[in-house]
């Protein structure tokens, strides 16, 4: 395959994600790049996890994911690569990459013949290490040459909140980190009590509700409306499931 | 060949572009994908229209058009594809896909073996359906297989207005529904008259002009300036070709 | 090879770059295309080439890259390619293309035969001439085909100004036109001195500082914060490289 996907905090006003991509098939000509999103907020890694976590179950197996959100580049945390049973993931070990799966091979990019040049800036680990290096493994380079195992208990793993927002898309859906199988028949956010539905044309015009959205976490939306401006929603704010049923446990 | 483009109002910041394509590599690894563009205005079919409609003549006979702007996903429009003469095109039957060149055939997508998984998100047709169709689509399965006839007569057309404003691009260049073919001497918007001319680089500095566009329709413009924030030109705002005639024909 | 890299202005609401990868696609349906960047401000010449200046030197040998900021289209402008050892640019004279590697060879576009077709359009050259000829030129039509060579000093050269602030990148990083082995233990932006770090890791929380940016000119730059904002900084800004040293100099 060579189906390689890019994510990162850069933006697109730069010419720094294309300089990956030169880098990229300079190493592997034949190799497909895919951008998940380079709009991450800068040095947001929570939600670029989140953009990659469910981003890439859509993707064939093999593919590699390189990930750069990355403010500590230039320090000493760890420039890693992973194997999971489906894809390759590539990028700072700072939390950014995919950890729920069960990994099978983890190494730290510590052979600097497979970087861009011997010897990386300081500063553009993307286009000088990781870029290289998901090229190489899209070509078929093992993981095992490109570096040193590293035993998957000692990557970095953020802290995670829940039951709370953790997303807010383009149309102003708000997506928690609730699995879509908890889905009550109501969600309380702030003060508002929400009705649970099933997709967004069951919604009265103008009328937030609850849903199982395409990330498959429960989502607040309003049937071609933006949530988000209307409900004043923030990154972090608490959702209760099921809110009547938190009051009927309480006595009297 | 195997040329796909995409075209939504999903915006670039989160992952839905990069997931379609995910989907369509995985079903069809070595197609090309290109993005007409995914900042439509969220949920402007007419918008989303207009830019396909003026692009698609541009691609090599055979390419896959999958457009998704989608305000009805999860009600009970029909999901569509139709083939005309030089292209393919995939998406929602809203009115959003090319409808102007004859139609050879026109399927509604009832075969649920063809998508991504047999059971379709509710929120997400343009990942679990319209790419995995397009996919198969332009790796060369026939429309036939991919659903079942419908008469063109029965899809849905926009109501288009005449003989105004339609699209304002980047640049603030505002084209008109008006065919090149008529363009006049004087092109009159709100109460200004502007002189016709071929090139922007005839226009002087900070004069409004109007000029037959890239897109082949009557185009207001200002060299090396913004004709929509100059003129304050709205989407809609009329257009009238040779105002003095008009008042020529006025009986004194 | 065949890849092939666009920079514009165009931005990306519209189908324009679009389109011009439906030219390029319909010429050459094996090429690789890479975005540089859309981003350019309108019109800003100087700015498109910093962007194409900085990123051609990570592509493979051989690549096309094609740069359209184009205020003069229309006018007596020349449309231009030109050959370096490692690369091919196309695009209008203007002074956007890259001119300081050594140029074996340079053409004036003046083969309609090889445009998209022999009526340009005089609002679109990106897409009537230049990407129609760099799709060839990926193709290995060789230069000489597409138009009548023309002397190298004839071409168009921007006036760029020294020791100032010369890109502004998407973290608020500003980018000086200061080579990085100039670099010295103090540089003045503003009324402010700052200290040179080798990564942006060893400045302090919100402490601004100087350093060898990845594009290899002297950067100014907070460490996880944004330089631009905090200090106000904007493109042109005067630099001064060791000002202790000149108060030095100063007698008494």
């Amino acid at each position: 395959m060579g189906l390689v996907t890019l994510l990162t905090d850069f933006g697109l006003r730069d010419h720094y994600v294309g300089v990956m991509k030169g880098v990229i098939y300079g190493i592997h000509p034949s190799s497909t790049i895919v951008d998940l999103t380079h709009d991450v907020r800068p040095q947001d890694i929570a939600g670029g996890r989140f953009q990659l976590l469910t981003a890439a179950p859509y993707f064939p197996p093999g593919t590699v994911h390189i990930a750069v959100v990355d403010p500590g580049v230039g320090t000493s945390r760890r420039s890693i690569a992973l194997a999971t049973d489906r894809a390759i993931f590539v990028g700072p070990d700072n939390g950014v990459l995919v950890l729920e799966d069960p990994i099978r091979h983890a190494v730290v990019l510590d052979r600097p013949e497979y970087w861009r040049s011997q010897q990386s800036s300081a500063t553009f680990h993307g286009r000088d290490i990781f870029a290289a290096i998901g090229a190489h493994l899209a070509k078929g380079v093992p993981l095992d040459l490109v570096g040193h195992h590293i035993d998957p208990v000692t990557l970095t793993r953020l802290d995670l909140p829940t039951d709370c927002i953790q997303s807010i898309d383009h149309f102003g859906n708000c997506i928690t980190t609730i699995p879509g199988t908890r889905l009550a028949s109501q969600i309380q956010v702030g003060d508002r009590i929400l009705r649970s539905v099933k997709t967004y044309g069951e919604g009265d015009i103008g009328e937030p509700i609850a849903l199982i959205g395409s990330h498959n976490f429960i989502e607040i939306a309003i049937k071609n409306g933006n949530a988000q401006t209307t409900l004043n929603i923030k990154i972090g704010d608490p959702i209760i499931c099921n809110p009547k049923s938190n009051v009927i446990q309480n006595p009297m």
